[in-house]
């Protein structure tokens, strides 16, 4: 077997790995490749087998959000976790002896061969020379495509009524709750709050209650004199490849009792402030009428009762939004937590995240609050600095999660691949009962090993960051192949690791893997009201993006998201699920038909070329 | 003599003509550098040598902006245009015989003397080593400095109350009211303005009167199809290096006709839509409340009557703000007028720029429009591609502008003399008279030759762009010492002529040079509704800019600005005048007092070796 037919043969099992693992979980693989797939297999593409994740729509006009009417009933079964996986039996009798319901998951050793074998692909010579080449290639084809066909693009544009780059859709793809508003709104937030609330009891300190005015009073400040600069929120120079620094930020003034007035849900005062903040900036959002935003909440995993609060919280303050699709972020911060003693191991960390989720699935009427608020929740986000090293290889002889009782961190693939299983089972779960279901879009390839990236082209939905693809060809051109969604969020990396000249998003855009621009922290990264406008527009100055380049990322921005199948509909045309330059209603997404016609075109030949490769062999 | 005895003694007359010519027309010249020039001389400084512009204050409470009751009466003398540069007589019988009132001019004779001397300095050996060395010492230590004192300056920064970069005066110094708004503001007041006034006659069509929907109509447009992309106002990739270009851009649709209609003060609506949009931009600034801006408005020098028809639109519409400060900008076109045979000589659009100044200064009640108008214009800019090359070169032999019938168009030095020239004399008439003065800035070192930035040197208070300065240290290290103030444009540049990770403005502000951010023209450039926060924004990001150097160069945009002493006072503090840190008021500026102490000692310590040079001598 010659080179060509190695890498071919290899890239084929890569891409029938990810097709079964997203379908597995309801997540998206895309149509193209399936049918390239099926016919280097000899068989017929079945349109049904095409699965996608379910999202809640918006509530018909005048339909409340936070309705509780219309539960599912409950259910009755009984969830409990194994392995660090939760299984599902009709009762605790079939629980005991471990009969689960049918709900299928990922087969552990099955996912870990998958696994290994990727892992060997991509240091395998001929393919990385193959793909090494493949984008190579790819690079220059789109600068021959822009030089002959950019006025032809523009020229299109042109002609489009009453569509441009300022009325297309766009998505803020990722975008943290804590630190989704600017510190200029935080500060009048602050100063604001102040003026009507000072004799407010918002606080307890060391065991009393305290009001505003004796808060900041023990913190030696007045709310009139603080400044930008004194609240200090904002990254620097300081904080270039110190992520340590980078968190500290999120406290202003450097004190965390600000951070917990503010900027969490849960405190004396209910998280009333944080979802005032929230709200203000969804309304900013709502009067811009063209921008959307993801924005992650966390849940730790350290108590059981997380979920409930937070959806108390919810539910109580009313934070919804048409303009806000919310996520779940997940620190994987298990160290710590062990460290003090708040956890004994990490299975129970996974059930803390998982189990209440199962059982207001199961039992929707017993927490009414968490279901309505799990309605509005649309996947699952993992966070933490990918460039601390853990130490630790996931493999067949890695502890159980409930064995996992040492203070040392998981791998980043071993949280990866719990967080996965948990969604997989659970969105079976859901998918059963007519709910919608979770898209796992982690943090990934931010800093750290590349086989981060490999983790996420196994479980993930699409990602945030995606810079190391830079580092290996193999992953970067399955992430093409694939046509994995990447959040990228140029300012934020500048600050933390990647300067903004050196940012791979040009490139990975002219290849033609699938980037949206994102925020990740406003209150950090960015300076003016339009924090998403920023970053198109300095992407575009320092890039020299077209507006085509510019629609085409915003419209690839929608479909990465969590908007729902009608609100996709009403913003990219009624057939975006079909791919190439039919899936394209120009009049909604202003990307020309050439340019989608390259795209198309373009993917074509790269899966065909595999399919030749294995026709050779 | 050495080397270094040569290049000080070079440097120092450099100095010495650069305070001749800017005492001469009242224009600033650094007090520091004057006190080590007389030092240098063996001489005692006199403050009272120092000259500053004047300008219109601001109307007190309730003034009117327009009030013609106060205008000063008229004197009756006669203004006439001799060898380029217009003199003042008693009366028409002096005129005749050339007795003109003594308002002192730059010589002719010397002033080319004075040229050809820094001509010879910028190509002189020894003197190029010198600047180069002493211009990468300085690099070097601005580095250290920041190295060692940045957290020291960022700890001031916290410890000054309420004053953040936010709340910080800021002045966009170069700025094109044709283009002030940005592309999309336009679109929305195009599409505005056709459902109020369709069935309004506002154009003559071929000597026929049209509605404004008869003229969309001839353009086959519908103003509701309109996008940006069709209005095609935007500067992209097809601009870079070509100004050409760039200058159609100008035109909506690409017809000159919605160019006529919304961005010119003489059309067949006496320029209402034009007043319109630029009081909606200023209302912007007003409501923004810390953001000031410098438009600048054409007169051609074609026809004698421009400057009345002018300030009749300027006064009809009452384009009035305080938060606009008014500039004439003067395109260097010649060539093109006496193509179609407009203006017989250069002479005559030198008067046609000037004599009605002129006139309304001697004549203040014979023309109240223009007198008022003149109280709210601050300045004049020299505009053009400077990279077109003239093949001209000033020089004694120089034909005089009335003798310049040639269609060749006349070196950009040639045009900066008799622009200068004219202005001194006037600023004279008008500081005796009482009046507001005018201030040289042109554009200056965007491209094209480096004697354009050695002209500037002589003549301009300040510039706009100054990329050039890059090409010749000798030039760049006596815009350092005099403190030259720099309006730059990295955004438009990066359009134009200079790619942003490229443009010099970081180097620039590092070794001490006075630069400001400026959005040149937004219409073209920017894609925010905040254009000049998106400057410093994206030069922030990419420049990694510390908070204290944007307040410092917010404060220095204040300084080049021609913003009244009495808002200066308001905005940068009492004592603004002084230099070094006892001129600057961190209450007001948020300049951390380290970084002025740094600045001041430099400026210092290089002017002192100067001093060294010469004693050795």
């Amino acid at each position: 077997m010659d080179d060509f037919e190695l890498s071919c043969k290899g890239l084929y099992r890569a891409l029938t790995i990810r097709e079964k693992y997203m379908r597995l979980a309801y997540q998206r693989f895309p149509r193209t490749a399936s049918q390239y797939m099926r016919e280097m297999e000899g068989e017929s593409f079945k349109p049904e087998d095409q699965v996608q994740p379910v999202f809640t729509r918006l509530p018909e006009n005048g339909g409340d959000p936070f309705d509780i009417k219309e539960l599912p009933k409950n259910l009755g079964y009984v969830a409990r976790m194994k392995d660090g996986v939760i299984y599902v039996y009709n009762d605790a009798a079939a629980a005991d002896k471990h009969q689960p319901k049918d709900l299928p998951c990922a087969d552990y050793e099955t996912f870990i061969d998958d696994m290994n074998f990727l892992i060997a692909l991509i240091a395998q010579g001929p393919t990385k020379t193959y793909t090494h080449r493949r984008l190579k290639f790819l690079m220059s084809k789109f600068n021959v495509h822009e030089m002959l066909n950019e006025m032809e693009e523009m020229r299109e544009l042109k002609l489009n009524p009453h569509r441009d780059f300022y009325n297309c859709r766009k998505v803020d793809t990722h975008i943290h709750a804590a630190a989704c508003m600017n510190q200029k709104h935080l500060l009048r937030f602050i100063k604001r709050s102040y003026r009507v609330d000072a004799e407010r009891v918002v606080y307890k300190l060391n065991g009393r209650e305290v009001t505003m005015k004796e808060l900041f009073q023990s913190l030696n400040l007045h709310p009139y004199d603080l400044t930008v600069d004194s609240l200090d929120v904002h990254a620097g120079r300081q904080t270039f490849q110190r992520f340590d620094k980078f968190n500290a930020k999120y406290n202003p003034v450097g004190a965390s009792e600000l951070r917990d007035l503010y900027m969490k849900t849960e405190n004396h005062i209910n998280g009333e402030y944080f979802a005032t903040i929230i709200k203000e900036v969804a309304s900013d959002l709502e009067d811009a009428k063209y921008q959307f935003a993801e924005p992650r909440l966390s849940i730790y995993g350290c108590k059981p009762d997380e979920w409930s609060k937070l959806a108390g919280w919810f539910v109580r303050h009313r934070v919804f939004s048409p303009h806000l699709k919310w996520m779940i972020q997940v620190p994987r911060i298990y160290d710590i937590f062990r460290a003090r003693d708040f956890v004994p191991h990490f299975g129970k960390m996974l059930e803390n995240i998982f189990l209440p989720v199962f059982q207001a699935t199961i039992g929707p009427q017993s927490n009414p609050d968490l279901s309505i608020f799990l309605k509005h929740v649309t996947g699952f986000d993992s966070v933490d600095d990918e460039s601390k090293h853990s130490g630790h290889m996931f493999c067949t002889k890695s502890p159980k999660p409930e064995e996992w009782d040492i203070a040392k961190n998981p791998s980043y693939t071993y949280y990866i691949y719990y967080m996965y299983a948990n969604i997989t089972v659970l969105n079976q779960l859901r998918k059963q009962r007519g709910m919608n279901t979770f898209m796992f879009r982690p943090h990934c390839g931010e800093a750290g090993a590349i086989t981060h990236l490999l983790a996420s082209f196994m479980t993930a939905d699409n990602i945030s960051h995606g810079l190391n693809l830079k580092k290996s060809p193999v992953l970067q051109y399955l992430y093409f192949l694939t046509q994995i969604p990447i959040a990228m969020s140029p300012l934020s990396n500048n600050s933390l690791f990647l300067e903004y000249a050196k940012n791979p998003l040009l490139e990975f855009h002219k290849k033609g893997l699938v980037v949206s621009l994102s925020t990740d922290d406003p209150m950090q990264f960015h300076y003016t009201k339009e924090p998403l406008m920023e970053e198109y527009a300095i992407a575009a100055q320092v890039f020299k993006l077209s507006t085509c380049d510019m629609c085409e990322i915003s419209r690839s921005s929608v479909l990465q998201s969590s908007l729902s199948h009608e609100e996709k509909v009403l913003y990219l045309g009624e057939d975006y699920l079909k791919e190439g330059p039919e899936g394209n209603d120009i009049r909604k997404t202003n990307v020309a038909q050439i340019r989608m016609a390259y795209r198309y075109e373009t993917l074509c030949y790269e899966l065909n070329r595999i399919k030749e490769g294995l026709k050779a062999e």
